[in-house]
């Protein structure tokens, strides 16, 4: 069990230091012994990844020890094991997950926010190690979160909803009235795109791809507030523009997917308009004609959370989660998620994967 | 020579409105007869252009009749021709050219601006019709600009080096020992662009194609203060950072050219860079990875000095083309050019349209 130990480096080397408050080893506290998906070394997930046992580990004075209720597989979560993501936590002993909800189990003596066992918090910013049943982490880590939400919510509310929040805010500024265009219309982020920017008063404009059941999956878009649907081919045509009726041109449009469909949103933006890339479904680049730039004058930029995160957001990105979540609580944010238990870890992965076809996003449920 | 007297009908119109000061048609100038090139269709410029004599005009009471010295045969002016470019003169009878430089020829009873007959002018913000051997226009258009350098800079000035001096500007702040990084830096604006860029201590990395006299091209952009120049296939290496030895990272990078050529500025621009497109002399799209917009987080921008130009910048736009002048003045800024008698318009013609391989920049000299 001696890589187990190593899951937990920071509060092992927590132990070391000297504190300001007194603290006595001999009275320390003990997490309760815990399970863990881990990976030693990067690779297909359902090869590398293993649950193990890791032993009870001490809390520093100013631990928190949580019970971790639901965290998500999320794609950016499958990219880190592949090796494939930028930033991705050390190997070996990794512990996968990155975002989750947990309840307070056990707090260190030192610890001053206001946390006691048995209140929600999740990682915020989202932290490496999310998929295992007890974390020990400093205190400065945890958000304490409203717990009369759905508990998947709060496992998922910062990797998709905030990537749609921060997308609406920080590019273009919009009005009520004004339209945004979007493709990948059906995965979270863009759910989470329609109905937040319907709070808004901003019109959406959502391009899916062109599959059997894609009737059905405009008419959920449409009731989630979506103003206009289209499939790929639908917007093939000369004049797309005719298409938007009375909606104005979209200033600002969101591409998850490249290839034509981003192309689509390129044809759809208004003069001066612009394409924020924060995925690349299709596997294809982004094509752009050189007249799309000087005389249509679009910008293209990109979006990545993780590293908005990093830039000493820590403050608004958990004034964000308080928000989405009411929106939550409100009715007015949803969208599909599955429950699985943890220890239907490895169902829940092969779902992730794709192994059973088009599969509601997997929580698992500790 | 009906269709002639609608090439000035700017000038014809004002004279029928009545005017703030006293003004007697019976004693009004008349420009001298001129010669112009129109055409009446879009269409191959060698097809569609043809050398015609225009009458005698009537100056407006705040008219300036000029006597044109030179007009650059530049690619914007030959797509107006072939009607692919977006801002065209109305046909028909439009008469060709964009920018250059005359002198003063007679100014009407009530300008007010210091231009005396003699004085070196430009249209500035340029306007159409610059191939033609008399312009009358009110005097708002005309800069008045120094005579002391060769008149194929005054008629060149806007378009190229203007373009080159704004991309610097606009989009970057760039301080002394920055790079940027430049595919087509064999153009007039990649020349200028290496130029400009010296006078501010900023670097240059220069991307050239791979063609027979490379090594020569190398060399004359050296000359002119590039950095570092490298053929498209000296860079197709997996590490082509390696490449830029002691240079930092550019920040900002110029594409005329598309393709590949694009490509190979994205994969040099660091991390959070900006490309700037302004040109597409491969005929072929940029193509971009998700990863270079959401981990690297580049931008991509366009530029066309038209639109900043038709922005309310005349000013701005006088005050920089005095700036560059100046430069050419002490020297600081050169390119290669030949004047061509406006006798000679088809040889000069044929020489831009690429008839003849590769030749200077074609200016008409009248």
């Amino acid at each position: 069990m001696a890589s187990a130990l190593r899951l937990l480096p920071s509060t092992a080397t927590r132990l070391h230091f000297s504190r300001r408050l007194p603290f006595s080893t001999a009275s320390s506290l003990l997490s309760p012994p815990s399970k863990a998906v881990i990976y030693d070394q990067h690779g297909p997930p359902d090869q590398v990844l293993r649950v193990v046992d890791v032993p009870p580990v001490e809390l520093g004075e100013r631990d928190v020890c949580v019970k971790m209720l639901a965290a998500p597989i999320n794609p950016s979560d499958i990219n880190r094991v592949q090796g494939v993501y930028p930033v991705r936590p050390p190997l070996p002993a990794a512990v996968a997950g990155y975002e989750g909800v947990a309840q307070v189990h056990a707090v260190g003596p030192a610890v001053i926010c206001p946390l006691s066992p048995g209140d929600w918090v999740i990682p915020s910013p989202p932290s490496f190690g999310t998929w295992q049943t007890y974390i020990v982490k400093p205190e400065d880590v945890w958000h304490k979160v409203r717990d009369d939400v759905p508990m998947e919510y709060a496992a998922t509310v910062t990797v998709n909803p905030l990537t749609a929040l921060r997308m609406l805010k920080d590019f273009v500024e919009l009005n009520p009235g004004d339209a945004i265009v979007q493709n990948g219309a059906t995965s979270i982020v863009g759910q989470c795109v329609i109905q937040l920017a319907k709070v808004q008063g901003i019109r959406t404009i959502n391009i899916i791809r062109d599959r059997p059941g894609s009737e059905e999956a405009k008419e959920k878009l449409i009731q989630l507030g979506a103003d206009e649907v289209f499939t790929e081919s639908q917007l093939d045509v000369k004049n797309v523009k005719s298409l938007l009726g009375a909606l104005p041109e979209p200033a600002l449009g969101f591409n998850c997917v490249g290839g034509n469909a981003a192309s689509l949103i390129l044809k759809l933006l208004r003069q001066g308009g612009t394409m924020v890339t924060y995925g690349g479904m299709s596997k294809k680049p982004v094509t752009v004609s050189t007249s799309s730039f000087i005389f249509k004058d679009l910008s293209l930029r990109g979006f990545w959370l993780q590293k908005w995160m990093n830039s000493d957001k820590s403050e608004e990105c958990r004034t964000m989660v308080d928000y989405l979540l009411g929106l939550v609580k409100e009715d007015k944010l949803k969208y599909e998620m599955e429950l699985t238990p943890f220890s239907e870890f490895g169902m829940a992965l092969d779902k992730a994967l794709g192994k059973h076809g088009s599969q509601p996003k997997q929580v698992l449920r500790f």
